[in-house]
């Protein structure tokens, strides 16, 4: 996509772009990663910022700073419960962020870490968090060289929140954005889907089961650096975090104007996760991830591909899950185990509030 | 500073570093910019995140990426209310990033925006904000390049949050920081003090005035870059934010290990200020702004440095306050209008929440 033409950057509208007829109000779902979600990024952020970059879609932007390719990027992380089976609020902020970066193809290398207080959360707490988030900076091998400490009234704020920022070195050739994928390239998936989701939403429910289903939470960027330093032609990268596999499908299709199917039968889902999903009614390709992403790669590097990824820890159930289809139509559609196809549509509504 | 040694990375202690006997919850003065956030910020988050970077104390860490130097900053925005006369939490979310990145000597290029909306919050307020933003990122040359969106529960939020992070290039060779501050240099302030807390404060406490005080909210990279493309050899630059002029300047007297004084009948404070100051009993050393910021330079160079400020429109007031005092205590004393001496110690306690 060519840089968005800019024109007379100082006038702008004042209607608000959202229909206040339709939404007065912010709603969840505003965050929830689907349908109003987009619709307020697109409509509104994007509208009003105007940067070519922001219409790239990518996870994180891709910068030329000076001579090299620097990637950058930023996400705030609101889920409730803070702690969760496989982790928490800080190995999510930290996981994340490296993951965006992950993305866009680039070496994760340092990342802020600002964090907004609860008045009245409990230090020991707060000290716990701080552990995990070293622990996870240490694995994914990054820096932390700057923050910030807000805190808010008690009430406020649901413990902590916590943004992290990111910065990465990209240091190969290749463009990775949802633009770039082409007719037959084959989806590619490193394992299996919504234990993030399912671990979170457990907690929260009470729900009781033989054992912990944990989060899939994981720094992707060692993967990732696997494919590109073998050579692996890589045209699109998303990992599969609010809205699921569906909405991150969606979001390709729909940046890139080509069909994508998948077929349900290649997606693995582990017995327990299914289980839970069924008990509260959420479907496995809407719930979200933190350690599972999608690569789409011309069908040629398919094999090379699935060969690096399975010899890598958080990639041994690497798996194709469909194809690319032609430019035209936006549409993802799943081939169901029945064999009945119908269209996966984005998220629409609030699945799973305060995921991440 | 010389890199902080690093050994046994992985291992780590488990006990708390903030005694929690003495504090065991966070108290909103852990955010406030006094004492109890320097401790939590040196005792926990320097300890386990453990980067040299952090420890140099700056308000954006300064990375090499590649051939070049890099500022990279974060801060999240939790100001009450979130209007306000002079600005609003979007311009203060620009302005405040564009600030730390300039106080590192940075040309800030690129910015993200992260919003934590609150469930409820009006379209429209949500609407004005974004284009206060673009307002403030224009005038500040920055562009906004990628961004998340969180929505929590009605109720959490106080309607929204916001974080920035900000990239900027550094093209110049000087190497700006607390620690750098030699004894004799001047310190050198670009306008009157308090003006951001009053704004906000009076519309918070209800106060009426003959006018509005207006927030002094300002981007300060053009005058920073006035002063360094005229060779203007600058030691250390901090913006006066949270905990005002008095805690900035125990910050750098603590990261330099000198003294410092400087001279009240020098301090330019608006009447209006004074007296807003006077009326809810707050001292306007200890006042937050988010425009104005001291350069610390040698002697030499003060006059030159001076006339550069008072060309710019946000130097036009521009004063010596003070100067640096030999090594050893880390000291900030103040000469006041009578002549007495007094100890300026940083903020103790919490005297503005919530004010950026």
């Amino acid at each position: 996509m060519n840089p968005v033409e800019i024109k007379n950057r100082k006038e702008f509208t004042i209607t608000c772009p959202i229909p206040v007829r339709d939404y007065p109000h912010v709603l969840l779902a505003h965050g929830g990663g689907g349908k109003l979600m987009h619709q307020l990024i697109e409509k509104m952020f994007k509208a009003a910022f105007e940067s070519s970059e922001l219409h790239k879609g990518r996870d994180a932007a891709v910068l030329q700073l000076g001579q090299g390719k620097t990637a950058f990027t930023s996400d705030s992380y609101v889920v409730r419960p803070l702690f969760f089976p496989g982790g928490d609020i800080g190995t999510l902020a930290v996981n994340g962020t490296v993951n965006d970066l992950a993305m866009a193809g680039a070496r994760p290398k340092y990342i802020s870490v600002s964090f907004i207080l609860e008045e009245g959360l409990a230090m020991e707490a707060l000290w716990r968090v701080v552990r995990s988030i070293r622990r996870a900076a240490l694995e994914a091998e990054v820096e932390i060289v700057t923050g910030d400490t807000k805190v808010v009234d008690r009430g406020k704020g649901d413990g902590m929140y916590i943004n992290t920022a990111g910065i990465g070195e990209i240091t190969h050739a290749q463009d990775i954005a949802p633009q770039n994928i082409q007719t037959g390239d084959a989806i590619l998936l490193n394992g299996d889907l919504a234990r993030h989701g399912m671990a979170v939403m457990a907690v929260r429910e009470g729900l009781e089961f033989e054992s912990a289903i944990e989060s899939d939470c994981a720094p992707l960027a060692d993967l990732v650096g696997a494919l590109l330093s073998a050579g692996v032609e890589i045209h699109c990268l998303r990992d599969l975090t609010r809205g699921g596999l569906a909405s991150a499908l969606n979001e390709i299709a729909s940046g890139a104007q080509r069909e994508i199917s998948i077929d349900e039968a290649l997606i693995p889902v582990r017995e327990d996760v299914a289980s839970a999903c069924e008990l509260l009614g959420l479907d496995p390709l809407y719930v979200a991830n933190e350690g599972r992403f999608i690569a789409i790669v011309p069908r040629r590097d398919q094999e090379k591909a699935l060969t690096i990824m399975r010899k890598h820890p958080l990639g041994q159930g690497a798996c194709l899950i469909g194809t690319v289809g032609n430019r035209g139509s936006a549409l993802v559609t799943l081939k169901s185990r029945i064999g009945a196809g119908r269209i996966l549509d984005m998220l629409s509504g609030e699945q799973l509030p305060r995921i991440c």
